[in-house]
């Protein structure tokens, strides 16, 4: 008769036996190749018990840009499809953007024409569109417009115009004890209402550009007043700025894709032990888009000379990547096993 | 011979029988009454599945002021004695400080003198020892200072001046699925430091008032400087503010002491489903401090008269906590079991 004491190790020899399987592959999209490899590499020396740099879960922060590196950013950035799509909505209550710059041209279809003034132009629309309503006023449009806005050269949802390889690196730290956030240049109250459902980063591991807020109160209930006045603008030098503000301790490692990520990866290479950084090149014309050092969206100069010179990951989005984005069909150039 | 089946059953059963023993109190510092009960009752009527009011456990946010609500704060703000001494500590990099006040009077130990200015010789004082540093540094300073300054009147660390009742309801809650966060009217980068390690709050998850910092390269470096500037004042209509910027999402309980948690108390239970607010009222001159509506520190007025009209939940310290400070004797006047 088998004792209580041999049943229980015979169980337990069964849970060892499953746990020293061979895992899945926690990054299926991603082809064999430096890249991937690195990337794990940093994971198992940060997360491995006797390690020499192993990092405790609590310092395990990864913080990753938005635009170009978590989802697509061309032909312009998704947020200015939404201000342009908020012109449209809006201009019923704006009679007087029939004659007035640079809405008139937008509510003509001329996107060109209105964007020809640049940045201050830009800065404009956003504070036409994403000031003058409440906090929860603004959370309620953002999402109406994420749940069935398209790009339009795919036909895709926005929303799934994500990378599938990053959505599995996501996760695959997560698994592994990291804390992920996002740090986008890009307005932090347009991304937050789908982060967590896209990407599985709640709103409190946001950072971003912002809009003054102030505290009302309406119907003798408080309410919080979207300003037309700049807060904090999150890119470039300002985004180990905003790492420090939100999150008070350095990350260990950072994504990005753009030289306004440059600041942030330096920020992150710069504090001791293990540290990685991690850029994700666009090179595939046919299944995304191929861009670099002329592009005035996601500029990639500066920060792709001192990530070869530093010996970086840079991620070749045509050769590292088997699917770029979710449901895609895997490159047929690449064998399946 | 019993068979592999009814032994698992067994184990199962003796699981099952572990699991529905009588769990140990969580709140054992809190007597039995009606603001244990509050809080007993809220947390499970938001966390039981089926609940009319459950709230999905990423939703379960929980905000907290310091000063006064987590530790003490009298006879002046726990910071301010921070600053002061470093007006010690930084006085031989300053001999102009000898003739300029309020800094001549501080060194010289006339505190009151030194700070008969108010408000803005207090600002003076905190940009003179809190500025002109990294943020690395200043890290370093709070953290050599929280491990060893001692409070004037009771000879204990001031992380020690914590509130063994909060710190039990802080666990409490995580304990079921909280995330529960500081909000403090203090500085963020003087909390950071220690909030992880006294309250289990990770820096992340600190809201607080805040000076700007920029970023610079020092010896080939980047740093962050903190600058003579503020940036954000977390405190009354700036708490709902701070709360939108770092969190993104509005709490479901918020915890606070005074007129300056009024606005945070407000916002929380203005939003739908279940709501909690509780107020520390400061009760207990023999074991702590008591003071409210004629205090200068810590002032408890139009926030007590609307926790009273409301029906917010308000702790009588000297009724309500059986302990205050960790280690210290239960009350004798009440009976221990």
């Amino acid at each position: 008769m088998k004792t209580y004491t041999s049943i229980v190790a015979a169980l337990l020899a069964l849970g060892a036996g499953a746990a020293a399987a061979q895992p899945a592959d926690p990054l299926p999209s991603w082809n064999d190749g430096a890249s991937k490899k690195a990337i794990v590499a940093f994971v198992e020396r940060t997360t491995t018990k006797g390690s020499p740099v192993f990092v405790p879960p609590a310092e395990r922060i990864a913080t990753f840009d938005n635009d170009g590196t978590l989802w697509a950013e061309q032909p312009v950035y998704v947020q200015l499809f939404f201000a342009l799509d908020r012109v449209r909505a809006l201009a019923p209550r704006h009679p007087e953007w029939k004659e007035k710059e640079p809405f008139a041209s937008l509510l003509k279809g001329d996107v060109k024409g209105a964007l020809a003034g640049g940045e201050p132009t830009i800065a404009q629309i956003v504070m036409a569109t994403h000031a003058g309503m409440t906090t929860d006023e603004f959370d309620a449009v953002v999402r109406d417009w994420a749940g069935k806005a398209k790009h339009p050269k795919t036909g895709k949802l926005f929303t799934e115009m994500v990378y599938q390889p990053m959505l599995e690196l996501l996760a695959y730290l997560r698994a592994n004890g990291f804390k992920t956030f996002i740090v986008s240049g890009g307005g932090i109250d347009f991304v937050r209402p789908f982060t967590e459902r896209v990407y599985g980063i709640p709103p409190e591991q946001v950072v971003g550009s912002s809009i003054k807020t102030k505290l009302e109160m309406a119907d003798g209930k408080p309410v919080l007043m979207r300003l037309p006045e700049l807060n904090f603008v999150d890119d470039k030098a300002g985004k180990p700025v905003g790492i420090h503000q939100h999150i008070g301790r350095r990350p260990i490692a950072a994504f990005g894709n753009s030289d306004g990520d440059l600041q942030m990866l330096q920020w992150t290479t710069a504090g001791s032990g293990a540290r990685f950084a991690l850029i994700v090149r666009h090179t595939d014309a046919e299944r995304e888009w191929a861009y670099d050092r002329a592009s005035s969206i996601g500029r990639l100069d500066k920060a792709l000379d001192e990530a070869l010179a530093k010996g970086w990951t840079v991620v070749d989005m045509k050769k590292d990547w088997k699917t770029v984005f979710p449901g895609a069909p895997p490159d047929v150039t690449e064998p399946k096993d």
